[in-house]
Protein backbone atom coordinates (compact mmCIF):
# COMPACT_ATOMS: atom_id res chain seq x y z
CA UNK A 1 0.00 0.00 0.00
CA UNK A 2 1.59 3.36 -1.55
CA UNK A 3 0.14 6.15 1.82
CA UNK A 4 1.21 9.78 0.71
CA UNK A 5 1.51 12.10 3.69
CA UNK A 6 0.50 15.39 4.89
CA UNK A 7 3.82 17.70 4.86
CA UNK A 8 2.52 19.66 7.91
CA UNK A 9 1.83 16.50 10.48
CA UNK A 10 3.65 13.90 8.95
CA UNK A 11 0.10 11.59 8.80
CA UNK A 12 -0.54 9.16 6.23
CA UNK A 13 -3.36 10.61 4.22
CA UNK A 14 -6.55 8.77 3.15
CA UNK A 15 -7.03 8.18 -1.04
CA UNK A 16 -9.51 7.47 -2.89
CA UNK A 17 -8.47 5.92 -6.35
CA UNK A 18 -10.46 5.96 -8.97
CA UNK A 19 -10.20 3.68 -12.36
CA UNK A 20 -12.80 5.08 -15.01
CA UNK A 21 -13.86 3.57 -18.28
CA UNK A 22 -16.13 4.98 -20.38
CA UNK A 23 -16.76 3.21 -23.96
CA UNK A 24 -16.83 6.20 -26.33
CA UNK A 25 -12.80 6.69 -25.31
CA UNK A 26 -12.33 3.82 -27.97
CA UNK A 27 -13.92 6.57 -30.58
CA UNK A 28 -11.40 8.87 -29.54
CA UNK A 29 -14.09 11.09 -27.52
CA UNK A 30 -12.95 12.91 -24.28
CA UNK A 31 -15.63 12.60 -21.92
CA UNK A 32 -12.84 12.58 -18.98
CA UNK A 33 -10.25 15.49 -20.27
CA UNK A 34 -11.49 17.84 -17.57
CA UNK A 35 -10.30 14.85 -15.46
CA UNK A 36 -6.83 15.50 -13.37
CA UNK A 37 -5.28 12.02 -14.24
CA UNK A 38 -2.06 9.86 -11.93
CA UNK A 39 -1.93 12.92 -9.69
CA UNK A 40 -2.88 13.01 -6.11
CA UNK A 41 -5.16 15.80 -5.17
CA UNK A 42 -5.31 16.89 -1.89
CA UNK A 43 -8.66 17.66 -0.22
CA UNK A 44 -10.05 18.82 2.77
CA UNK A 45 -12.26 16.07 4.77
CA UNK A 46 -15.36 17.78 5.15
CA UNK A 47 -15.77 18.80 1.78
CA UNK A 48 -18.62 17.27 -0.51
CA UNK A 49 -17.06 16.45 -3.89
CA UNK A 50 -19.72 16.50 -6.86
CA UNK A 51 -19.18 15.05 -10.41
CA UNK A 52 -21.44 15.83 -13.36
CA UNK A 53 -21.36 17.87 -15.98
CA UNK A 54 -21.64 21.89 -14.68
CA UNK A 55 -18.14 23.11 -13.79
CA UNK A 56 -19.90 25.96 -11.06
CA UNK A 57 -20.63 22.86 -9.14
CA UNK A 58 -19.04 20.38 -9.68
CA UNK A 59 -14.69 19.34 -8.94
CA UNK A 60 -15.17 16.76 -11.20
CA UNK A 61 -16.74 17.38 -14.83
CA UNK A 62 -17.82 14.95 -17.74
CA UNK A 63 -17.39 16.56 -20.96
CA UNK A 64 -21.11 14.86 -22.25
CA UNK A 65 -24.23 16.42 -22.65
CA UNK A 66 -25.92 13.28 -21.45
CA UNK A 67 -24.37 13.28 -17.70
CA UNK A 68 -27.01 15.37 -15.61
CA UNK A 69 -25.72 18.96 -14.34
CA UNK A 70 -24.72 17.19 -11.02
CA UNK A 71 -24.51 12.92 -11.00
CA UNK A 72 -23.27 12.06 -7.68
CA UNK A 73 -21.57 13.27 -4.68
CA UNK A 74 -19.00 11.58 -2.52
CA UNK A 75 -18.08 12.89 1.25
CA UNK A 76 -15.76 11.43 4.05
CA UNK A 77 -17.46 10.37 7.68
CA UNK A 78 -15.79 8.59 10.28
CA UNK A 79 -17.32 5.75 11.67
CA UNK A 80 -18.94 5.55 14.93
CA UNK A 81 -15.94 3.91 17.49
CA UNK A 82 -13.41 3.55 14.89
CA UNK A 83 -10.68 5.89 13.81
CA UNK A 84 -10.87 4.81 9.84
CA UNK A 85 -12.43 7.52 7.32
CA UNK A 86 -14.84 5.99 5.02
CA UNK A 87 -17.13 7.60 1.95
CA UNK A 88 -20.35 8.11 1.47
CA UNK A 89 -22.03 8.12 -1.84
CA UNK A 90 -25.34 10.04 -2.93
CA UNK A 91 -27.08 10.24 -6.36
CA UNK A 92 -27.45 13.46 -6.70
CA UNK A 93 -29.61 12.88 -10.47
CA UNK A 94 -33.28 13.40 -10.44
CA UNK A 95 -33.24 11.31 -13.99
CA UNK A 96 -30.09 8.65 -13.70
CA UNK A 97 -30.25 6.14 -11.61
CA UNK A 98 -26.53 5.43 -9.83
CA UNK A 99 -25.11 1.63 -9.64
CA UNK A 100 -23.05 0.47 -6.51
CA UNK A 101 -21.98 -3.15 -7.01
CA UNK A 102 -25.73 -4.25 -7.46
CA UNK A 103 -27.58 -2.11 -5.53
CA UNK A 104 -29.43 0.83 -7.19
CA UNK A 105 -29.88 4.50 -6.19
CA UNK A 106 -32.55 6.51 -6.90
CA UNK A 107 -32.45 10.53 -6.65
CA UNK A 108 -31.10 11.44 -3.34
CA UNK A 109 -30.36 7.58 -2.05
CA UNK A 110 -27.06 7.26 -0.41
CA UNK A 111 -25.07 4.34 0.75
CA UNK A 112 -21.44 3.87 2.55
CA UNK A 113 -18.71 2.14 0.19
CA UNK A 114 -16.93 -0.75 0.85
CA UNK A 115 -13.29 -0.82 0.51
CA UNK A 116 -13.89 -1.29 -3.06
CA UNK A 117 -16.29 -0.96 -4.96
CA UNK A 118 -18.01 -0.99 -8.93
CA UNK A 119 -20.08 2.77 -9.05
CA UNK A 120 -21.69 3.26 -12.70
CA UNK A 121 -24.12 5.43 -14.37
CA UNK A 122 -25.09 4.94 -18.08
CA UNK A 123 -21.94 3.51 -19.49
CA UNK A 124 -19.72 4.88 -17.16
CA UNK A 125 -17.51 2.59 -15.15
CA UNK A 126 -15.87 4.08 -11.82
CA UNK A 127 -13.84 1.30 -9.54
CA UNK A 128 -13.23 2.70 -6.27
CA UNK A 129 -10.46 1.98 -4.11
CA UNK A 130 -9.87 3.18 -0.52
CA UNK A 131 -6.32 3.23 1.07
CA UNK A 132 -6.84 4.30 4.60
CA UNK A 133 -4.59 7.29 6.25
CA UNK A 134 -4.08 8.36 9.85
CA UNK A 135 -4.71 11.90 9.18
CA UNK A 136 -8.36 13.35 9.86
CA UNK A 137 -7.95 16.62 8.31
CA UNK A 138 -7.23 15.84 4.73
CA UNK A 139 -8.12 13.26 1.98
CA UNK A 140 -6.89 12.89 -1.38
CA UNK A 141 -8.49 11.39 -4.88
CA UNK A 142 -6.18 10.18 -7.58
CA UNK A 143 -7.76 8.90 -11.43
CA UNK A 144 -6.11 6.23 -13.00
CA UNK A 145 -8.16 5.93 -16.95
CA UNK A 146 -8.96 2.30 -17.70
CA UNK A 147 -8.30 1.49 -21.61
CA UNK A 148 -11.11 -1.16 -21.70
CA UNK A 149 -14.64 -2.06 -19.76
CA UNK A 150 -14.26 -3.06 -16.28
CA UNK A 151 -17.16 -4.51 -15.68
CA UNK A 152 -15.26 -7.54 -17.92
CA UNK A 153 -11.81 -7.41 -15.65
CA UNK A 154 -13.36 -7.84 -12.67
CA UNK A 155 -14.84 -11.01 -11.10
CA UNK A 156 -17.82 -9.39 -9.57
CA UNK A 157 -19.61 -11.33 -7.02
CA UNK A 158 -23.24 -11.98 -8.22
CA UNK A 159 -26.17 -12.96 -5.93
CA UNK A 160 -27.15 -16.53 -5.53
CA UNK A 161 -30.54 -15.96 -7.20
CA UNK A 162 -28.98 -14.91 -10.37
CA UNK A 163 -25.97 -17.01 -10.33
CA UNK A 164 -27.54 -19.51 -13.16
CA UNK A 165 -29.94 -17.52 -14.71
CA UNK A 166 -28.19 -13.62 -15.42
CA UNK A 167 -24.25 -13.28 -14.57
CA UNK A 168 -23.71 -12.33 -17.89
CA UNK A 169 -26.04 -9.56 -18.03
CA UNK A 170 -25.34 -8.22 -14.34
CA UNK A 171 -21.78 -8.23 -14.71
CA UNK A 172 -21.14 -7.06 -18.89
CA UNK A 173 -24.29 -5.39 -20.35
CA UNK A 174 -24.28 -1.62 -19.91
CA UNK A 175 -27.44 0.02 -18.54
CA UNK A 176 -29.71 0.68 -20.44
CA UNK A 177 -30.88 4.64 -20.35
CA UNK A 178 -34.02 6.81 -21.53
CA UNK A 179 -32.68 9.95 -23.77
CA UNK A 180 -35.31 11.25 -23.01
CA UNK A 181 -34.61 11.25 -19.61
CA UNK A 182 -31.34 13.42 -19.93
CA UNK B 1 -49.42 18.84 10.70
CA UNK B 2 -49.34 22.24 8.77
CA UNK B 3 -47.62 21.39 5.02
CA UNK B 4 -46.34 24.03 3.07
CA UNK B 5 -46.43 24.09 -0.69
CA UNK B 6 -44.34 24.55 -3.63
CA UNK B 7 -45.81 27.56 -5.47
CA UNK B 8 -45.04 25.57 -8.52
CA UNK B 9 -45.86 21.93 -8.33
CA UNK B 10 -48.02 22.26 -5.58
CA UNK B 11 -46.11 19.88 -3.73
CA UNK B 12 -46.37 19.62 0.16
CA UNK B 13 -42.53 20.30 1.77
CA UNK B 14 -40.51 18.43 4.03
CA UNK B 15 -39.55 21.13 6.87
CA UNK B 16 -37.33 20.65 9.59
CA UNK B 17 -38.29 22.52 12.72
CA UNK B 18 -35.67 23.57 15.06
CA UNK B 19 -37.16 25.33 18.59
CA UNK B 20 -33.44 26.49 19.43
CA UNK B 21 -32.13 27.51 22.94
CA UNK B 22 -28.88 28.77 24.44
CA UNK B 23 -28.64 29.88 28.12
CA UNK B 24 -26.94 33.85 27.65
CA UNK B 25 -30.39 34.27 26.07
CA UNK B 26 -31.54 34.81 30.08
CA UNK B 27 -28.37 37.26 30.20
CA UNK B 28 -29.88 39.28 27.14
CA UNK B 29 -26.86 37.58 24.98
CA UNK B 30 -27.64 37.26 21.36
CA UNK B 31 -26.03 34.19 19.94
CA UNK B 32 -28.69 33.19 17.69
CA UNK B 33 -29.07 37.24 16.25
CA UNK B 34 -28.46 35.69 12.57
CA UNK B 35 -30.55 32.57 12.79
CA UNK B 36 -34.27 33.75 10.90
CA UNK B 37 -36.91 33.20 13.04
CA UNK B 38 -40.09 31.87 12.87
CA UNK B 39 -40.19 32.16 8.73
CA UNK B 40 -39.99 29.60 6.59
CA UNK B 41 -36.99 29.26 4.15
CA UNK B 42 -37.14 27.19 1.60
CA UNK B 43 -33.89 25.47 0.32
CA UNK B 44 -32.77 22.33 -2.54
CA UNK B 45 -32.90 19.31 -1.45
CA UNK B 46 -29.26 18.29 -2.62
CA UNK B 47 -28.03 21.36 -0.58
CA UNK B 48 -25.59 20.43 2.56
CA UNK B 49 -26.43 23.29 5.30
CA UNK B 50 -23.86 24.49 8.03
CA UNK B 51 -23.86 25.86 11.04
CA UNK B 52 -21.31 27.38 12.96
CA UNK B 53 -19.44 30.83 13.46
CA UNK B 54 -18.19 31.83 10.00
CA UNK B 55 -20.78 33.40 7.68
CA UNK B 56 -18.61 32.62 4.21
CA UNK B 57 -19.27 28.98 4.94
CA UNK B 58 -22.42 28.88 7.02
CA UNK B 59 -25.60 29.15 6.14
CA UNK B 60 -26.96 29.75 9.79
CA UNK B 61 -24.31 31.40 12.12
CA UNK B 62 -23.98 31.77 16.38
CA UNK B 63 -22.74 35.44 17.17
CA UNK B 64 -20.32 33.18 20.01
CA UNK B 65 -16.64 33.35 19.72
CA UNK B 66 -16.75 29.50 21.55
CA UNK B 67 -18.50 28.39 18.35
CA UNK B 68 -16.03 26.53 15.92
CA UNK B 69 -16.02 28.15 12.43
CA UNK B 70 -18.15 25.48 11.27
CA UNK B 71 -19.92 23.30 14.16
CA UNK B 72 -22.00 20.78 11.88
CA UNK B 73 -24.01 20.07 8.58
CA UNK B 74 -27.84 19.14 7.67
CA UNK B 75 -28.20 17.25 4.42
CA UNK B 76 -31.08 15.59 3.29
CA UNK B 77 -31.27 11.59 2.11
CA UNK B 78 -33.62 9.12 0.63
CA UNK B 79 -33.98 6.32 2.25
CA UNK B 80 -33.68 3.16 -0.28
CA UNK B 81 -37.15 1.95 -1.19
CA UNK B 82 -38.73 4.87 0.34
CA UNK B 83 -40.24 8.36 -0.84
CA UNK B 84 -39.62 9.67 2.68
CA UNK B 85 -37.01 12.53 2.99
CA UNK B 86 -34.71 12.59 6.09
CA UNK B 87 -32.29 14.43 7.67
CA UNK B 88 -27.99 13.11 7.95
CA UNK B 89 -26.36 15.28 10.40
CA UNK B 90 -22.78 15.17 10.63
CA UNK B 91 -19.96 16.97 13.21
CA UNK B 92 -17.49 19.28 11.41
CA UNK B 93 -15.86 20.57 14.66
CA UNK B 94 -12.83 18.79 15.62
CA UNK B 95 -13.22 20.26 19.21
CA UNK B 96 -16.61 19.90 20.64
CA UNK B 97 -18.90 16.75 20.72
CA UNK B 98 -22.11 16.97 18.62
CA UNK B 99 -24.68 15.09 21.29
CA UNK B 100 -28.14 13.59 19.42
CA UNK B 101 -30.12 12.36 21.59
CA UNK B 102 -27.78 10.71 23.92
CA UNK B 103 -25.08 9.07 21.16
CA UNK B 104 -22.03 11.15 20.86
CA UNK B 105 -20.85 12.44 17.63
CA UNK B 106 -16.62 13.01 17.28
CA UNK B 107 -15.31 15.14 14.28
CA UNK B 108 -16.78 13.65 11.06
CA UNK B 109 -18.72 11.13 12.62
CA UNK B 110 -22.37 11.40 11.63
CA UNK B 111 -26.00 9.60 12.13
CA UNK B 112 -29.29 9.47 10.43
CA UNK B 113 -32.25 11.68 11.98
CA UNK B 114 -35.54 10.12 13.79
CA UNK B 115 -38.29 12.37 13.34
CA UNK B 116 -38.20 14.22 16.69
CA UNK B 117 -34.18 14.20 18.50
CA UNK B 118 -32.35 16.55 20.33
CA UNK B 119 -29.12 18.04 19.23
CA UNK B 120 -27.01 19.37 21.75
CA UNK B 121 -23.06 20.92 21.70
CA UNK B 122 -21.80 23.18 24.49
CA UNK B 123 -24.62 25.12 26.42
CA UNK B 124 -26.83 24.60 22.56
CA UNK B 125 -29.99 22.71 22.49
CA UNK B 126 -31.43 22.31 19.52
CA UNK B 127 -34.93 20.31 19.24
CA UNK B 128 -35.64 18.42 15.56
CA UNK B 129 -38.79 18.37 14.78
CA UNK B 130 -39.53 17.04 10.94
CA UNK B 131 -42.58 17.10 9.16
CA UNK B 132 -42.85 14.68 5.75
CA UNK B 133 -43.55 16.32 2.54
CA UNK B 134 -43.93 15.02 -1.07
CA UNK B 135 -41.22 17.48 -3.47
CA UNK B 136 -38.41 15.56 -4.09
CA UNK B 137 -37.29 19.06 -5.30
CA UNK B 138 -37.11 20.99 -2.05
CA UNK B 139 -37.63 21.24 2.04
CA UNK B 140 -37.55 23.82 3.79
CA UNK B 141 -35.99 25.19 7.45
CA UNK B 142 -38.15 26.68 10.30
CA UNK B 143 -36.50 27.99 13.73
CA UNK B 144 -38.12 29.13 16.65
CA UNK B 145 -36.62 30.28 20.32
CA UNK B 146 -37.42 28.56 22.96
CA UNK B 147 -37.59 31.06 26.68
CA UNK B 148 -36.19 27.78 28.60
CA UNK B 149 -34.20 25.02 28.28
CA UNK B 150 -35.43 22.25 26.41
CA UNK B 151 -33.95 19.25 28.41
CA UNK B 152 -36.28 20.53 31.40
CA UNK B 153 -39.20 20.45 29.25
CA UNK B 154 -39.04 17.25 27.34
CA UNK B 155 -38.99 14.13 28.99
CA UNK B 156 -36.40 12.11 27.12
CA UNK B 157 -36.16 8.84 27.87
CA UNK B 158 -33.18 7.65 30.37
CA UNK B 159 -31.67 4.56 29.64
CA UNK B 160 -32.37 1.62 32.12
CA UNK B 161 -28.97 1.01 33.68
CA UNK B 162 -29.15 4.75 34.81
CA UNK B 163 -32.83 5.58 35.49
CA UNK B 164 -32.20 5.63 38.88
CA UNK B 165 -28.99 6.26 39.32
CA UNK B 166 -28.55 9.81 37.25
CA UNK B 167 -31.81 10.70 35.59
CA UNK B 168 -31.34 14.08 36.32
CA UNK B 169 -27.30 14.72 35.31
CA UNK B 170 -28.69 12.86 32.25
CA UNK B 171 -31.55 15.12 31.71
CA UNK B 172 -30.75 18.50 32.93
CA UNK B 173 -26.91 18.94 33.15
CA UNK B 174 -25.51 21.17 30.73
CA UNK B 175 -22.50 19.28 28.65
CA UNK B 176 -19.21 19.99 30.11
CA UNK B 177 -16.97 21.09 27.40
CA UNK B 178 -12.91 22.13 28.34
CA UNK B 179 -12.72 25.66 27.07
CA UNK B 180 -9.66 25.15 25.82
CA UNK B 181 -10.97 22.96 23.15
CA UNK B 182 -12.54 26.08 21.83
Amino acid sequence: MSCFEDADTEETLTCLQMTIYHPSQQQGAAVFQAIPLNNRKKLSSSEVIKFGRNPNICQYTFQDKQVSRVQFSLQLFKELDSSVLSFEIKNLSKRTSLLVDNRELGYLNKVDLPYRCMVRFGDYQFLLEKQDGESLEFFETQFFLSPRSLVQEVNWPVPEFSRLSSCSTQSTSPIEIDENEF
